[in-house]
């Protein structure tokens, strides 16, 4: 147990427990606290806030020891009792970013209960992820047996002594304990008092060097706003890695060594059941918001060789900038190793990364790790090449109205059917004895992952044909057959 | 199967087999070659060199067919088809490099052989890893049953109807198959022939663009050599990773695309039993031999948070430049995600990192994934420590003339104690009341992996002592004990 006598007995360091800081006296450089011997001060000569975050709440949200949230010990304690005694059988969880979707894991996986998870947005991992990588985890939590509801607002929470009733949408959920798990707001109360400046992302306002609007006042963690690496704007991103960061940040900092604390790329990962997800940077919504002109890659590849007995898919989405091709975010998910390749467009986009710049890695290759051209590469090279005239659509968009060329091989498709009124099958193969079969319309060329179809495409392209392809294929979609079909109607 | 007749269907290229190149008539731009219907010739605008590289041989090497190499499909039909009858029940592998290090796992562990591994130089892997680095990877090895013979040159192989014996030093080694794998060598003859500049690293010279000294002719792959990024100079590093990246670039060059393909880090990974390891830029010794001033980091951490489950221990290893702090390599090893570390650090080597630029990478963090600082980060940071003033001694050094403090808990020691004659076990947190115990001389700190150690040198520096920390601690060492007394006369 890493108590105050530890720490003193480790590092020096002076803990005080319950000691509760009221109001930071500035000008005197005093810290005022209460404590359970009545109020006390501490005379300060730099003042570290390291005040944190508290869960946001919802409009609906009862006080009710049913509804619940997922912060502190306090929180914890009573949820993991109640499930481990088997009174916790069906929760609820309002709110499907990082935080719910570890919690639905962990109750369905861990403890056994039943999961409903509830998402205001249209697609889980709001903010973190765009609506196509939404969508796959959706489906990996779904067949993993979470009920999931998207795209509608808790009206309702009902508690009582049997159990709560949630109203979203047209459904009632009946549950025995409710998690409100809707993401974090800093916690300003002692620097607001202090009149400490607030930024314009509502977190605490710092300069480079982590210095508040005070002088000798300094921030970090889940408190502070920080500056965003691709939209150049103060941003609110409470993640456990930058505040660590930051914290030694100011400490060199105090310790005489000036140490700039530099603009985030906002690197993040998730991991839902057998499922990992990361992103970095942007999401379509951001750059939309912010008014910056980009286009998207979509690309399902393999983590390692396809002849390595534990390969597997890993779909990744680029948004990058038209013209300049700065890429701007960066969403990998699958059942692999998806945070190498975040990890490296976070910090090739910390120096201002394009394309090419994602094309050119050079990746430490062995068969157990990934294949001869990292999919991060390939996936750059995908937009590369649309940047040049080979065009993809997005692997969840409509295709109803569009003729689909299938060139996926005819054992693939079998039950796989493409659900489209505009259908041709005819294996890559055979394109070029065949294509004169195809009609005089505008083609969409689709296949398994998007490699064939886009080889396809700008064969036929070369043909004097117009043509573009599905990118990530089919199996981003589920691989076609009715599921694919069901999501037409959802997109 | 891929065969001429898939490639020509999928993409319209015209693969001739059994069309064996003689002779580039580089004024006429013909190639000559042989075929089973005799000579033949083909006309070329352009021609693409990508003849690869043989297999190396020892002086030591009779021709017999107990004496293998493995490098085509001829070469391991017979291998597996031994394999497989149990007529091969014993293999010696001469070469303990990558591809030693693999075959080893796959005799050994795929098909259950007893594998004997033979090394010349005084650590596996070398010119990939430190000998610090070889050693942890022997180790493993010998604990996953592999017989290890490093440090001495194969004297003779004496082959018969019953077996081959091998003499090495003073061990003579029985084994019904041998396998030399001592690295490659690139395929000069055609490029000799037709008068192409062989570089001085002996590979086939190309421009950036991959063009050889022959406007027209251009080479990729295992025959040519690159630029190394971090000693500026000509190297041959056959890696399939570089081959494939290579390929590409010709292909945009020759479709009027002037692609430059970047200088090389090196980046590479081998799988060996149930440990990964990843280097990337130099060893010491390259950097000793390109004189380059020096210092190196050896950190152990985690893979994860040390609360998750399935975490590991990981070891860096980092050199850096004095003064400049630029990294010039980077070498990871251990039961856990190596590659994601060594990728991060090719990129930014890629950039001319220095260590600072590690210590800022910001990662996709989540416990499955990472700690919230990544360890790459924190061997960065202990580096830049020891450039202030703590400074660390290699995790392998001969401690026996040192005064040792040994600052780990009494229940970790047991068994594991400091084998040293002048030995102080006080634990971190008695430190500051017991300080005084302590000689008057300069101390090595030790712990478990350095970070205790580090922290206790850095206190005791400040109130006057000398001291440094053991690089990596004690579990780089296999713990202490017996093991690591071992380890004391090895190097």
């Amino acid at each position: 147990m890493r108590d105050a006598a530890y720490v003193a007995d480790y590092t020096g360091v002076d803990i005080r427990h319950g000691w509760k800081a009221t109001k930071i006296d500035v000008e005197q450089q005093i810290l005022h606290g209460e404590t359970s011997e009545g109020p006390q001060s501490l005379p300060w000569s730099d003042l570290v806030l390291a005040t944190g975050a508290r869960p946001k709440k919802i409009p609906a949200q009862p006080k009710h020891p049913r509804v619940r949230v997922f912060h502190g010990w306090d929180d914890v304690k009573p949820l993991k009792t109640g499930l481990m005694q088997g009174s916790i059988d069906h929760v609820c969880i309002i709110g499907g970013g990082l935080v719910g979707c570890e919690l639905a894991e962990a109750f369905h996986s861990l403890w056994g209960a039943e999961v409903s998870l509830i998402e205001a947005e249209a697609s889980v991992l709001p903010g973190v992820a765009d609506p196509e990588v939404g969508f796959l985890v959706e489906r990996h939590m779904r067949e993993s047996g979470v009920a999931l509801y998207t795209g509608a607002a808790v009206e309702t929470i009902d508690a009582g002594d049997e159990g709560a009733v949630i109203r979203v949408g047209e459904n009632q959920i009946e549950c025995d304990t409710v998690v409100i798990a809707v993401g974090v707001e800093p916690n300003l109360d002692l620097a607001r008092r202090a009149g400490l400046e607030i930024g314009s992302s509502g977190a605490i306002k710092v300069d480079r060097f982590m210095r508040t609007s005070s002088p000798h006042i300094w921030a970090a963690g889940d408190c502070v706003e920080s500056l965003h690496r691709i939209t150049g704007q103060p941003v609110y991103i409470p993640l456990g890695s930058l505040a660590n960061r930051q914290g030694r940040s100011i400490a060199n900092t105090l310790n005489g060594q000036n140490e700039a604390f530099p603009a985030v790329t906002g690197a993040m990962a998730v991991k839902a059941f057998d499922w990992n997800v990361a992103a970095v940077g942007c999401t379509a919504e951001q750059l939309k918001m912010e008014g910056i002109n980009f286009r998207t890659m979509w690309f399902t590849g393999e983590a390692m060789p396809g002849y390595w007995p534990e390969s597997k898919e890993i779909h990744i989405l680029i948004h990058y900038e038209i013209g300049t091709q700065r890429v701007l975010g960066v969403q990998a998910v699958g059942e692999c190793d998806v945070t190498k390749r975040v990890d490296t467009a976070s910090h090739l986009m910390m120096r201002g990364a394009t394309l090419k710049d994602l094309s050119e890695i050079e990746h430490a290759y062995a068969p157990p790790f990934s294949p001869a051209i990292d999919p991060l590469a390939s996936a750059a090279f995908a937009a590369i090449n649309q940047e040049q005239g080979l065009q993809s659509i997005s692997p969840v968009a409509d295709i109803e109205k569009l003729h689909v060329l299938d060139v996926r091989l005819a054992d693939e498709r079998e039950n796989k059917s493409v659900k489209c009124p505009n259908l041709s099958e005819i294996e890559m193969g055979e394109i070029r004895r065949r294509h004169e079969e195809l009609p005089d319309r505008p083609l969409l060329i689709v296949c398994a992952r998007g490699t064939r179809s886009a080889e396809v495409a700008r064969w036929l392209i070369s043909q004097g044909r117009e043509a573009t392809y599905l990118g990530g294929g089919m199996n981003w979609r589920g691989g076609g057959g009715e599921d694919a079909a069901i999501l037409n109607s959802q997109f």
